[in-house]
């Protein structure tokens, strides 16, 4: 499934080396590792935040609802787009975490502007006791349709919650594509655009299994160790989650996968572009593509084993005119001949 | 830290290399993968359990948390020692998970018997809507102070939860040590003995971080599935929990690393038997020891780098022959000299 | 404020009188009360249901929510209008007391349509582990924008919730009024519409506090008794809230003070459309009423001491004709004169 | 059952004349009724605690469970006696309002001593990511064994948890009973001892349901208002709770019915020590008495309708002189002729 999602791709060879290394001899345990040090530490420096909160987990679903519940009171509820990944993806897992915030759903699809939250926030009743009180702001970067907010856009967003005194999350699981397609520092996308903690995502760029949540206001970060460990998610072996963000860190890897994912996506795009009968949904900006193709298009891939899947609607069916959506994502290790094929074959 | 807990000891290198294989191309995510259905297929296999729901998680307080949450409801109470882990080590996430049960604890130590049982599950309100209702048992085999349960009184116990329509739960952390302890096969230590759930331990007996949630009633795997998704606790890049537990049961491995690891404890247990000074806290019988030093002998093996910890107590005080308590795990790979060089310096 | 809620007015004497009579020496506790027995037999026989499960509370909330938790998983959505009391008025009452359930919006205001609970479905993700999985559906009546719910309507969507295995829960907080305004039996509206579960009310129509839950499958009674208890709601001196429903129900007075505050409503009704300048929001079918009537005329009404609030916008403002919105309710006990009174006033 | 509980007994007919007052016309719902301000007000001036925060809920475990909320976080664990009303007979209330927290059992049976309570503490893991951390303590005053703490015990205990900077939680379900027995203030008997937040009892003293949670730091009232709404304890027609605080407060009727209640145990139990085989459990101090009689004195007080329960044992069984324990609890309203009686039958 090569396109079907980043998470099916494999890790890069680099990581599982570090693994192979970090596995020498004894180590402590439950996050107090050396190489945790060296993470943390490494973190702060290209977040140029040295006093952030740095923990690990090992799914992007336990850096988001941790990073929430963190952030959040039970009788809060939380500003996301209705596409958003902790909506639609996360089987309620920050209602769960959190204790039951509920979600208040701003703009349309994927993105929500500075107006739209306002005006969601307004209608909130601050001060009612019979109504959910306004919490965090969760925006994804890039977002679940592939899209990216500006740094202006940002810190629009920021400006509004800050106004309201509501701290603002990042979904990051896509950080690292986001962030070379933007061509800015970290910082620049996170705590200098009002952005109060961030899901850092590593597992769909290319490691195993590992995120960082990255909190800029550390005093939260004991309070975070203890809904982790209730949580189960503080590993007792924790030298393999923290052997993998730093081999992801080391020497740009994380930023040249995300820079190769983002790029094949590119030449797909424009090879789709090139097709008579297809038509995007959102415009691509980093390493994802929805796009309709016509039915009689998607048979003929899927007679080939197309490697992707519909967002909706049937294979079989009699209009072969008919427009069908699709999401085409690309990992660090698709290559340039696979999207060609895929092309090709989707040319006919 | 060698002995401190077989939680900082290092993966095996066929588990890293099969790591390594599994990172091949491209493959289904979230628990679809083809190394999952290997798995599942060769527990069910080895549990001679051909129904059994088996699901990963990438850590013990996980699986019991999500298991026990399975079993019981959010008014009950679950039976348990007052060493268990899930009293003890676990932040209250089993508390957490079943959103609200309390833990009635039985015994004085880490094991109950079947009449503490009996009245334990006598003194509770079945039928009182004013006190918590009885719910699942929970037994750890290797228990936390490295003892075991016979199969007799596996049975004993399991036929006191059965005579109240109680489950039972089994926090098998070290489940692989206890089975070649015993000599006997895991369908007799689990469901033969009616036990309900395991909780089947990788991590500590040379995993990365993988444990098996195994379920003989499948009744109630669609539920754990959801519990685990909105728990963050379902992997996308789920092929590489699968490859672990695939490696660690392929050739018995599992098995050779518990036996191992046990008789590393019992050389240990003999070297620290032949000290003038020494006294065992539980007889061990699987790959953990308790025991008690002198504080001069635990001065000069600290001195010397020692690589465990004191259970209670200060290291530094006035008299140098108290006793002060120790716990020393070996895991697979502590080699024999280790344990020599170690018995040796407690001599001095 | 005679009009701002039914939540204002008193309670009927007849029910102050019957805490008086049951204020006579010692009663058993904790619903085991004589007077709790005969509440639950005459309930049983209004609803034509000599099996249900009949409870008591004191609040509408929690009437709702626990009712939704023991028809609910956690990892449900619970299905209602965009104005559900459950969704607008109770501080996230329901999220809490499931554990964590989404509320899914369907329709555009106070009422849902089988076309639109179908398509809210079929969205859900069912056996998707990834999204939250379709559960109960939540219907008011008379719903909170003072309409009603015919029974061929309440018949058709409860069609298409059996269709999918999913349950109905009735917040019938106004159920009396809705009840005498439809001309039906209890049966009618509920079970016999497909109905599984009621919020019975009392507090708005005459009572102090009281509410019944009655599920007409008796199998959830234990397990609401154990929610009940868990929460704080089951009273000890219990025969205070059975003593109110039975009063309330006997000789019919439920129904004589709903078909009263329905004739106020309607009289009141009937004097506003007399006004120039007076729109209704809704059609008013029981003893709410939303409509606008110029800033002008509520200054007028405000500065005679007018008992109700507008539901948004401000008194103050530059133009007198803007249409500003109120809702008015009368409750058992509103006179006619006060009706008369208040539509001369606004007639000005 | 005269004897049974302060549960069984009547309001005070104050109480209810209080309430057909307060049924006058139209009052503002939702805790904003003139009666409430005056309520708070009073007992802000009875505790000399002018900034307070004062809210009513009907239920003593609400009042317990909502307090206990809000002083706790969920990872922590909340220290109480084994007999407490929150361990014993609240189906795990304050597990589920915490949001799981732990409850740790100190002392042995009713009372704990400082000696114990910093045991407890010091055993906890302050500091340690995998245990229960140190929460607020719990204590009830009169205990679930008719017992008081002294003013001195209180500040020893309070001296404790501050110097641990934990907060001290007072369950007064019986705080009438215990102030008149200890002859103090309210003052004296809270805050002046070091107590944070108490649960001030009206429902088991002569009122129909209503209790009052008082925290003396006013800054976790917003947050308590949230929690009580979420739970379903905002009563919308809130006037009735307020009219019977205020009428129990008004003219000293909560004490007179206090000292009523107190001086008829006191009675009792002078009877009852006149007895030849009664042995008491604990020296009644206010007006519970836990005593022991032989079988054949409860079989004949059964046989003649003896108001009470046995606390353990069989009513039949072969030994006509085996001590059977019982509870016995006085109210504000049994008659002097009522304990005579029961005396007198007991002697045979």
């Amino acid at each position: 499934m090569t396109f079907a999602s980043d998470n099916c791709g494999p890790a890069h060879p680099r990581i599982i080396e570090a693994l192979a290394r970090a596995n020498d001899g004894y180590a402590a345990s439950y996050g107090a590792d050396d190489l945790m040090a060296q993470t943390r530490a490494r973190l702060r420096e290209i977040f140029e935040a040295p006093e952030a909160m740095v923990h690990l987990v090992a799914t992007g679903t336990a850096a988001n609802a941790l990073a929430l519940a963190t952030l959040a009171q039970p009788w809060q509820t939380i500003y996301c787009t209705p596409l958003a990944h902790i909506n639609c993806d996360e089987c309620q897992a920050p209602e769960f975490y959190t204790g039951g915030c509920k979600l208040s759903l701003v703009g349309e699809a994927d993105k929500m502007t500075p107006t739209e939250l306002s005006a969601a926030i307004a209608e909130a009743g601050h001060g009612n006791v019979h109504v959910a009180q306004p919490g965090p702001v969760s925006l994804t970067q890039v977002t679940e349709m592939g899209r990216l907010y500006t740094l202006e856009e940002l810190q629009a967003l920021s400006g509004v919650a800050a106004a309201h005194g509501l701290p603002v999350h990042l979904d990051g699981a896509r950080f690292a594509n986001a962030l070379v397609a933007l061509g800015c520092t970290p910082a620049e996308m996170t705590w200098k655009a009002g952005i109060d903690a961030v899901s850092f995502g590593g597992t769909k760029n290319g490691c195993l299994g590992v995120e960082a949540v990255i909190v800029f206001n550390p005093v939260h970060s004991w309070e975070f160790e203890l809904r982790r460990k209730r949580a189960g998610h503080l590993f007792s072996k924790h030298r393999f989650l923290s052997a993998q963000m730093l081999a992801y860190l080391a020497d740009d890897l994380w930023l040249d996968m995300a820079r190769a994912a983002n790029a094949r996506a590119a030449r797909l795009a424009e090879g789709l572009r090139s097709l008579p009968d297809c038509a995007f949904l959102a415009e691509p900006q980093a390493n994802m593509i929805f796009a309709t193709l016509p039915r009689a298009t998607h048979q003929r891939l899927h007679a080939a084993g197309a490697p992707y899947g519909l967002r909706a609607g049937q294979l079989d069916g009699a209009d072969p005119a008919e427009p069908l959506s699709m999401r085409l994502v690309c990992d660090w290790s698709v290559s340039e001949a696979a999207i060609d094929s895929f092309v090709e074959a989707a040319r006919g």
